[in-house]
């Protein structure tokens, strides 16, 4: 196989219709592990679709709750081509983030959809500290529905290898911030996360999440971590995914097609509840 | 939330539809977290839709290396209801499984897509002695079209809920043995697995194992791990997930849609190889 991009791969395949038989190149989206090292001490690794891998890492970092401020990650070492360590993210942090005395939580690490491994429990989540989105933004259903179509026009991977999820940031009114794809569906929320904790956007108060798939226990984790109030998805959400958006404070949305959505916790940030007859 | 059976959870949501709004019960599929212990070793903790748990644990033992033939698994000890370990699943091993020595390859946990953890390298897999199926079955590219429509037809659950990944077992003549669901799809596939440990089909040669979705890295590793030849699909599968079953010598289909099909590997399985244009 040969790279085309950093996200693709070409490679030759056999399709086969109606019993006529051929040979042709196909694209596939790339998926390599990573693995993230503080000092001596395993982050964890993830498979991810190459690219934006600082992102991804400070994304990782921000929303499993490892680092909290932008001043906690001193240096990145981002793998280099050619090298034996290419899947190998060196990270500086702030010394007064205990890495060591976090070693029994640490002992895990992150497949390609795996976002909450080792911490899979609310009553965790709330010993770690994780805290609601203190903020009363209001968001207007009539541009919540205007979303997936702007996240599919920006999708240009997408349609090529049918094997990506994205994420994608928007501002209340609506603006497109960020979009990123991975083949793990954290991944592309960690992707997202990472650009804005690099960028001067933390915590995300005020911005809307879409993510492409099901609206999960991990994501819906790591957008409260992030300070995220309303997380929206195309599909539907976990039963334990909706106990954690209601528990923690933040709107979950699902169904999100057309002129249509579901709303799964926390209504009074969208303009529909006084509407709803109780 | 109250439960309707174990794989559904009922709940009051907020249907959104062109500016009007009405409370609806809703139906969730349930995900809850499942630890897996041997003795002192926590063997990781799965997100996982519950139903089916004692396959799912010998299955996810059996697919990620941990045991390797039925006897290995001496008993397991399910979770009660109402009581503190409902949660827990305490197994007991044949005392030639070493599970102390594997301390380090254990450290991980399994998130609700996750299955390979810390083992993110094919490199890794030779290592742990993945071998390729022994086997020389022919496969009709007929029979595998049927396939799909056979999976949808008896998931009864996948379309209340929206939410679940589901994963079948075939013999080579099309006829489905076994149907499982899950919030994680690989928690199906190894529910899948599981049944065939637990049901005297061990390896599981001259099978099919048809997936849902994306026919991903941890899911060819899995069905390597089982003795499954030939791995199908009706999405993409990733750059790794291919490299994987060209490498252990497994036969990888995407895109199983119709009368159409790609063949990502080790076409000799399937009557086609003789009939493509070199």
């Amino acid at each position: 196989m040969r790279s085309k991009s950093r996200g693709i791969e070409l490679t030759q395949v056999i399709q086969w219709q109606d019993g006529a038989t051929s040979r042709v190149q196909d694209e596939l989206a790339a998926e390599e592990p990573l693995e993230m090292r503080a000092g001596r001490y395993s982050l964890g690794v993830t498979l991810r679709t190459p690219g934006n891998d600082e992102e991804l890492v400070a994304g990782f970092l921000a929303s499993e709750g490892i680092i909290s401020r932008p001043e906690h990650l001193v240096a990145q070492r981002l793998p280099q081509n050619g090298v034996s360590e290419r899947n190998l993210v060196r990270v500086t942090l702030d010394p007064r983030v205990r890495v060591k005395a976090r070693g029994t939580a640490r002992r895990f690490s992150a497949g390609s959809a795996c976002g909450v491994c080792g911490k899979a429990s609310i009553a965790q989540l709330r010993r770690r500290g994780l805290r609601p989105p203190e903020e009363s933004t209001r968001f207007n259903p009539d541009i919540l529905c205007e979303l997936p179509e702007k996240l599919r026009a920006a999708q240009a991977v997408f349609g090529r290898t049918g094997g990506l999820h994205a994420a994608a940031l928007f501002d209340a009114a609506g603006s497109l911030l960020v979009l990123r794809e991975d083949i793990g569906r954290h991944n592309a929320v960690d992707k997202v996360i990472g650009w804005a904790f690099l960028n001067g956007r933390w915590p995300l108060s005020g911005h809307i999440l879409l993510v492409s798939g099901r609206g999960g226990f991990e994501i819906v984790q790591k957008s409260i971590a992030a300070g995220i109030p309303l997380l929206a998805s195309v599909s539907a959400p976990s039963s334990l995914a909706v106990q954690l958006a209601r528990e923690f404070g933040m709107t979950l949305v699902g169904f999100l097609r057309g002129r249509r959505f579901v709303v799964y916790s926390h209504e009074e940030r969208l303009a529909v509840a006084a509407a709803v007859a109780r």
